[in-house]
């Protein structure tokens, strides 16, 4: 063989960064036949089917099953055998989308009736013995006109045909469907050659449904929109989970388990701690008076550390003139998240003829326009900065209905929310200053396990010089390093009027929570024309700040409910100490004990009921009071009490002053106890 | 003569309680000749004109001018002096009408240009040549259809005549002119007899326009729509004040310059506490720093007091869906002062046609509806009542921009709210400890004298049985008397859902303000069927509470302002202690005495601006900082300051540590410096 011929059999790739020489038509299956794990290949960066030719000069990564791409993959393609199991059961049920998602994925389907959890189990069933059957996904491409014919009775998939190309694919999950390029069909095939079923897919998937394994599970149905809006059919979503194991499987049904435990909803219910009246409406939370306790201690503490770092606390209005938010901005670009207008001060006259317009007046979304006109309300001087405004801030965003979920996602909510105003000089000291600030109290509250996400600019989308985004950036990555915290880079993720740093936490199931933001803002005070006299006697407009701590008071008292599953540190706990008598002799003893204890500012309570000791402790359990003190005789003579833990530890005959003082530094140090 | 013509030629009549015997004939005029202070009869409990003819067995009672039905006399008839004087000077005005109010008059013209200050100059200088000119007030009986052609050329009142005895006639200010009864004309005749002017008018009026004296002064003018109705034309409205002497004008404008003086209006920029943007809205304030330091303190001091007094704080949203305030009745009985609904949620398809209905929201004017669906968020014992929830709950109410007033009539303020529920037993001791708290809280706050105001049943407006109603209403007036203020009946005044006691404080100037209302409530707990388990098993309804204290954060704050014309007590003021080196080489020293009293949690700043010294003090006077602490030489060689007070007194060398220690225990003790 010539030379010329041999390299025409043979092409050279890059596989896990080893260049490799194989055959002319070598696959990936081939490639990795002794490696069962890996299951897709990632070729010049994109995913590919295991299947594909590797061609020359290309760079070959594999993907193994349980890796994030390859679950991904393994979730797309649970996907496709849950379409298929629903055709089966049901042939007239028409196809919607179906992406894998976190953990999961889900498909929709245009029926007649929702599915039943009866459903699913026999959907789960029927999509075993295609598991089982070990079908083949085969890639398919189609001209566009062939595919509107294949496709006919499957109404959604040609309306996605349709959209090929157009940013529109982008809208929710469409592009797992078609992409801008070829259009592609995956056939479902048996070892016999013959094609099950069929699904318009831009894929990868996997080899064989063989390697979907038994670590998925059905998890719920809901109603969903086509394409998301509200103006489509209403479709019915499944959702599924699934992972490279059985095992994989059961811990995180686990996690959802103990998420669950700690779903503050459930919580707040078990609790007494608030509740979403059905009268009031979605997202709008009433806090009862438990959960009125820990939130005037959230804000208590809050308050003081505002104070001690020199923020000054305003008060504003929760409703304003449309003029404000035409101002700031926000009526054009976050109208959709503003509740409604209200007409008020429109005048007639007798016969009902207009004497004088209206006004629109609008529920706030954000405090910042306010505060600005706080700023603006004399002439500043340079040393009055920095000028840190503070304000418990209720504000009220249209959530969407299907968003809207617990404290987490609220319509209504109070922000702690400051607005800085300062000098460029300034600007990094009280970055630097906000930033050591939020990690202290985040840490106060128990949390204590952070990273960093730097959001900079998307040049697309910005207002501002480029040498005001470049320091202020600079700064911002500055302060980043300055903290050792670990900082993930989040390109072009900045707000258009500036770029922002955000604190990430780790709760106590490893879950991460959003919480504070700091974030520059060179828009606003161009918008508001704010100025202050340098001590040059030049004008200036001053940088601003935007920073909140908790993010939202509801917000945070969710992710601290959900952290310390309901067992708040007793400085938060409603009842901090509750005196439980070994039978009812000793009630006066303790009800004695119980005063001193409030007269020391500790909120202490007696359980004076009729019912059993066993019965008083498991309720004192089930409301995870921190402090359970128990006294019998020989506590009574001793003068003393008995301290029984959450864990069922005693500490037995502790002098009552002794307790008093243990009970107190456990307030005052905020530990948990 | 024969004895019954002797009788017929006399009328016996109790005079200021003595009875006499007059001739038959006699009149006011005749009877009190020699005592030229009466100015106008009472008989039979009703005003009459002094030249009214005295009747067989009628109670007659003197008027004496300076009385208060004296002086609403002297208004009423100072007011028609104006008329007579805007028609003199501009005989195409047309009358509107033209009552006595608190401390004076007004009269509404319909005019072509609004008056000018110098218009109204003019027109006291014609008052005065007709009160000079000695006119008598002479009553004149008309027939309605002779008065509809004697007022052909007076619209407003032609309208007037034909309201006369429906129960528009109690519409603003119409009652002066016409009553159910008979017509009359009030001719100013002048001493040749002539007719000088004529008004329709029930009367009385005084004898003569000199009696008017020279103890009135016209004070400005405004539009105002007629009969109050925004669909009515607009007229020009004069008011005027009217004293039975030039002294008593003057005292009276002496008042009205301390009220300006203190206008919490005026102290809030003048102070920066707090201002009213433009961009925000008629009666929307914003709280600058200075303002949120003495509103915060104000808020947490409370917040004390009410935990120590057994409440439990709750929060809740500021809007809800309407049929929360459907069940109230909020939205039959009180929709005018709600502001207009946001329609949420409202779901369209492709077509635009409605698939969901919309859901109307609306801002809250009261929280009680809210803390009902707390209570009834689940089943109550009797062992959980008193349940007291308290909350500083921000209400919205659409209050007529014509009467918004600075802070004390806004159309966004902060209830300090609470809503107690318990049973009928508890009732009484409830209602004692509500009046104890607030008195006591109010004294705190520098006030101290009080009488209270005890409303009651309106039978023709109310709900709840009238067994009920007696047991309430004899419970507040027993509660209230044993407090030992001053009682004052308020006949009728109660709400329709139960009777009501209001604390009324009299502020330094003499002022009374309308301050805490404890209402107890029949109506709510059975429209929102709230329920509790009785000691006995059965379900009762509670007894329900009503109770603010301050009001409103707002109104209170403008109160205070007010009271102490912004020479705020330690405790409250935003700054408090301000030190001024005596000169520039002092300003470390002091610095550092700053710094010790920021440790010890005072408010402490230093003046090292480069002002001189008499600026800084001027300075320290104008901002009414309690505390000034001066340093020069001496002071700081003796490691002391020296206090210089407001009203300018001087205590110098006192040892830093006694210093601080003087401020804390001002603060401390919440005295006024």
């Amino acid at each position: 063989m010539s030379e010329s011929s041999l390299l025409g059999q043979s092409v050279t790739i890059t596989v896990d960064g080893q260049q490799t020489t194989v055959t002319t038509g070598t696959t990936g299956t081939q490639l990795f036949a002794d490696r069962r794990e890996v299951v897709v290949l990632r070729v010049d960066g994109e995913l590919r089917d295991l299947a594909s030719e590797l061609l020359e000069g290309t760079v070959v990564e594999s993907v193994t099953i349980d890796s994030p791409d390859g679950l991904d993959v393994l979730r797309h393609s649970a996907a496709h055998v849950l379409a298929q199991a629903v055709q089966q059961v049901n042939p007239s049920a028409r196809l919607g989308i179906g992406p894998p998602i976190k953990d999961g994925f889900y498909y929709d389907f245009d029926v007649a009736e929702p599915f039943t959890p009866e459903d699913l189990k026999a959907l789960e069933k029927a999509m075993m013995r295609i598991v089982k059957e070990g079908q083949t996904f085969r890639r398919r491409p189609v001209a566009d006109t062939d595919a509107l014919v294949e496709l006919a009775d499957e109404p959604y998939k040609v309306e996605l045909v349709g959209l090929k190309g157009t940013s529109d694919t982008a809208a929710e999950g469409a592009s797992v469907e078609v992409g801008a390029g070829e259009l592609t069909i995956y056939d479902n095939v048996r070892r016999n050659g013959d094609v099950a079923w069929s699904d318009l897919c831009r894929g990868p998937h996997l080899p064989s449904t063989k390697l979907i394994g038994n670590g998925y599970q059905l998890m719920r149905s809901a109603a969903a929109y086509w394409r998301g809006s509200e103006k489509n059919p209403q479709l019915q979503r499944i959702y599924g989970t699934a992972w490279a194991t059985k095992d994989a499987l059961k811990e995180h049904l686990e996690r959802l388990a103990e998420a669950e435990r700690r779903d503050h909803r459930r919580l707040g219910t078990e609790l007494d701690l608030f509740s979403f009246p059905d009268e009031i409406g979605s997202g709008l939370a009433v806090f009862h008076p438990k959960g009125g306790i820990i939130r005037a201690e959230m804000e208590q503490y809050s308050r003081k550390r505002h104070v001690e770092e020199g923020y000054s606390f305003v008060n504003t209005p929760h409703i304003t003139k449309e003029q404000l938010f035409q101002t700031s901005g926000h009526l054009d670009w976050y109208s959709e998240g503003m509740y409604p207008p209200m007409q008020l001060d429109e005048e007639h006259d007798a016969d009902g003829v207009v004497r004088k317009a209206g006004q629109n007046y609008y529920l706030k979304p954000m405090n910042c326009p306010m505060h600005n006109l706080i700023f603006a309300s004399r002439g500043r001087s340079y040393r009055e900065l920095p000028l840190r405004l503070f304000e418990f801030g209720t504000v009220y965003r249209y959530e969407k209905s299907g968003v809207v979920h617990g404290l987490t996602r609220a319509r209504g909510f109070t922000q702690d929310d400051a607005h800085i105003y300062c000098s460029r000089d300034q600007m990094k000291s009280e970055l630097t200053n906000a930033l050591t600030f939020v990690l202290g109290l985040l840490k106060d509250y128990g949390l204590d396990d952070f990273y960093l996400e730097l959001s900079t600019r998307d040049p697309e989308k910005s207002v501002g010089s480029d040498e005001v985004w470049e320091e202020a950036t600079r700064t911002l990555a500055e302060v980043a390093a300055e903290s050792g915290l670990e900082l993930v880079a989040d390109p072009e993720g900045a707000a258009f009027y500036g770029p922002k740093i955000s604190v990430q936490a780790r709760d106590a199931i490893g879950r991460t929570w959003q919480m504070s933001t700091i974030q520059l803002d060179f828009n606003l005070p161009e918008k508001f024309d704010l100025e202050y006299a340098a001590a040059d006697g030049t004008r200036q407009r001053p940088v601003m700040i935007h920073r909140a701590l908790f993010g939202s008071i509801e917000r945070f008292f969710a992710v601290l409910t959900e952290h310390y599953a309901g067992a708040f540190p007793a400085w938060l706990a409603p009842v901090q100490v509750l005196a439980v008598p070994v039978a009812e002799p000793f009630n006066d003893y303790l009800a004695d004990v119980v005063a001193q204890l409030r007269a020391s500012g500790i909120r202490a309570d007696l359980d004076d009921s009729s019912d059993r000791f066993a019965k008083k402790i498991r309720t004192a359990s089930t409301q995870k009071i921190p402090f359970v003190l128990i006294a019998g005789g020989e506590d009574a003579e001793a003068g003393a009490v008995s301290f029984r833990y959450r864990d069922g530890r005693q500490d037995n005959g502790v002098p009552i002053a002794d307790a008093i003082e243990r009970v107190r530094a456990a307030v005052r140090d905020r530990v948990q106890v």
